[in-house]
């Protein structure tokens, strides 16, 4: 009986309209990486979106073959070592071109809280801390060839520090030292002290493009992130360690700009080798601590764009 | 002394690289909107975000600007009678070309509850309904000309019932049925009962672009929403409202891909008017009642090409 | 035909089970509270949580009856000048009490955006703010009589600057001083000099009762937050607003823990006049800068314990 | 230098108040549990929060150790064998009570996604799911005792079906249906047919205390939520499993009050071994079809309270 459950989906639809994107939001699995006997496995608890595009004469996509591409690919990641998240993402989209024969174009993201380790700046103090790993994968059938191109990328928490506010208030308070100093020692004062500023919690995200048979590892991606904002955070700093960090971020104020540039700077010096058409994301939030509001900036490029931007500075 | 705080965003970036958005997310505000003496104000309470590019010889882009260009038309509307929240939008790109005079590109885009009224099915009880109201406006700069697109929309709360798992329900029934009636009369009571399916909130999403000297009633995309999914819902049912809320949306079963296709008629039947480049981008998401994951269809296409595809439905 | 429906919710459930609260959650609705002639109504877009507690003989609640009393209250309200949001969750109570004739406890709670006016501290721009007001009413029935006790208050976003951190670099920085400046000239510099800490966003949170025929104003309840952190925030600040928003936060540093304490004494000072077992919840979140985590701190009293806490400050 | 920075923390607060709680929200962590070595570890992605009271002659709590409790706590556990989530909670409470020395109560919360398998009903499809495992400690101490009370829970999404709804559906359709059958044959037909009804997402919850010597297993408290609905959910189901599923679901119809009262019933079922004052926290939340608000239903109450309401029923 139940093998002769109609098959509404296959129908052609009453409107014959194509559609763009028709899949699942959401689907959250558990992925254990192993990498080999030496290391700790890492461990992902992903959250996957997938879309396929439907032809206008199908009323629907057949939905459950989707999570179940995505349940296949994790059971078999799990005993393998294919250990990139971008690859598990491009698996997907095969699978699933297996699965929806009609569909041209193959949509499949995934993110993911990812932990990584650190040591507070003076106590050394181990502390995990957390970040989130995404990844992508576009698969575009043409004919009998299927193109995939695939994206890794992370989030990652870090603070910083405004620089205008701060150089106002140095200004301020130069003043005020030129009341009983002179201008040298004034000027040996403010070249010593830590002028305040407002500072806040920062999230810088980076998504690359990986060639077919290239990598890139998430944790420099992780690194440029971090050390594009004032200073990282930790969820473990003793006083020396808070010190430290606020000390360190005031010697390094950003604007939310300066971090993307920052980023830029950084991705071209560190995947130089990435072709030129490598598109290239990378945005700033800033929690801003003086509004409500957040400030935010964003570039989206090709790789043979920022290196055109960074020539005069990388020769 | 306040004067002479030294300008850090107007000096060159340590790193001359172009930035493509720039701005603050997050801005609530309160706008009414005054519709004369004889209706009630509107009341919405949208949340702003708003970017400009930046180029690569600025360090910054005077954030407080934009938050005051927001303010500044926010604060002019409340006593004019532009109602239109596109309008609005395109109002603060305009402000910010003022101020931002470097910019090439600038976006603008907005949400906000938004109530309309609706009675129930069967009691006809008046109910206050919740909706929410998208715009969007997007001003490029070429030399002193300024072309600016803006975009109207909303995202509006139905149910969904799926028409395969409606199907298999009446396959499994008739077997039992004609375990004691003949065919006919269990084709009689098929056509009379109304089958179990599995249903849901699902959540419709239309934005669809305004040009410069024509308007788009909100009001009827919330009804081409609405009425493209199964049933409304509503805040207040009672017993016969629920009941028939509840046969109406099964007589009605909708994939997540029908919804998406039923936008698509309505909009060409109601906005056949609109040019040919105009672009719409229709979405649905259900939030499955079976599964812990969503369902989601999409559709972004020019006016020209929705009509290119319904013109045999429609002739 | 619909009159005769059954009324599955009055029937006994076959578990005899009483249940502490049933009821609705988000229900959101447009209220606008008139006050007279010359000022401008307040508008909230409230969101509404309503619940009956149900004996074990009883299978259902008839939930439509609280979406119901919620409406009917919003539509009266509209049209009075009962102004209090505590007032309208109360009579939401009381209106729920005649609907719900088995039920001996109701709650109601609601919260909702709330805008504010303020001048930015320099160039005294005119800013709308947002903040969030919250209210409460418990209603109890014993045998024929009820008896309501309800609550208004709210959550407002400011900056709080850590003061360890601030002690820890004027220390450094003091070492510094002395190798080239002598100990009276470097306490000068340093009682001169606006040292450097970590500031981040703060949610100061107030919850106070009100006494059946007292009121207290929402605005000055706004006032008691923002004014026990460093400082206010703004959504808009010119250079020299931000100058002094820093400036004056970094002369004002506090804990999460100062934040409550500092709301403590102001409550105090502020509704002394409220009967001693006026239950009062106070607490702040800290979005630190420095961490992933947020900072918290909570204080649940009643007045009389409040004022006996202060009492050596207060003569 | 770094040891003689000054203790910020340790001075007396300018304001002598008492605070309820003071602490860290949204720790976030790894933990890895090993079950020796048949079984995969259990891996958990936790969010914790932790609180200690703070006495009035305290500025401030040593921030710092309380997420060094938690990162201490969770490597200990990560290499030892003790796989219960609400000891590891119990566990950071006790490392708190000697790093907060002044602290009489501290309290830890966490929650985790947690993945379970489900095999799908009819095709016996194999199905990683996705849950939420809560736990919680509140230690007390008094002079030289310290008392800890633990509690471990679940929070599962299942489905479930309105049996008001599908009662004034088969009203309806039975009328129509004596149209054309006698009494008998219709009743025959609404014995056999699946009626419709509203259906929906549901998410139950239940939070129970676990006595010092005494263990309660996580997996059973997902079993029971996932049965007290009208039926579990699943991310993988091909057409007879959602056809299997649908169908139970509406054999089974269920308020949000019964799903409360059914996990009541199992609750005593299962755990009739734990203490009378064991606290039992239920609740459920339906975000119902045909609203835009959720509905809710909670119970709170002691072992004892629930034995005597079932009673009748156990016996």
């Amino acid at each position: 009986m139940v093998d002769c459950f109609p098959d509404t989906q296959d129908k052609a639809p009453a409107l014959p309209v194509e559609l763009s994107r028709v899949g699942v939001k959401g689907v959250k699995k558990l992925l254990t990486l192993n990498r080999g006997e030496k290391l700790r496995p890492i461990v992902l608890i992903p959250t996957f979106d997938a879309y396929v595009d439907l032809p206008s004469d199908q009323k629907g996509i057949h939905m459950s073959r989707t999570p179940e591409a995505i349940s296949e690919v994790i059971e078999e990641v799990t005993t393998s070592d294919a250990v990139e998240v971008e690859s598990i993402c491009a698996e997907i989209v095969e699978k699933m071109m297996l699965k929806h024969e009609y569909a041209r174009k193959i949509e499949v993201e995934m993110e993911s809280d990812y932990m990584f380790n650190r040591k507070s700046p003076v106590t050394e103090k181990n502390s995990q801390e957390m970040g989130k790993l995404i990844a992508k994968a576009v698969g575009i059938r043409d004919k009998d060839k299927i193109t995939i191109r695939k994206s890794i990328g992370a989030e990652v928490v870090g603070m910083t520090v405004c620089p205008c506010a701060q150089e106002t208030v140095k200004e301020v308070d130069k003043n005020k030292l030129l009341e009983f100093l002179d201008e040298e020692t004034t000027q040996k004062v403010i070249d010593t002290v830590t002028f305040a500023s407002h500072n806040q919690r920062g999230v810088g995200t980076i998504l690359i493009e990986v060639p077919k048979n290239q990598k890139i590892n998430a944790d420099t991606i992780i690194e440029i992130i971090e050390s594009s904002m004032s200073s990282p955070v930790s969820g473990l700093l003793k006083r020396p360690d808070e010190n430290a960090t606020v000390m360190n971020a005031h010697q390094k104020p950003v604007f939310v700009e300066d971090c993307v540039r920052n980023m830029v700077e950084k991705i071209v010096d560190e995947f130089s080798y990435l072709p030129d058409d490598t598109i290239i994301t990378i945005c700033q939030l800033n929690k801003e601590s003086i509004h409500r509001h957040d400030a935010f900036a964003e570039k989206v490029s090709t790789m043979a764009e920022l290196k055109e931007e960074m020539k005069d500075i990388l020769n």
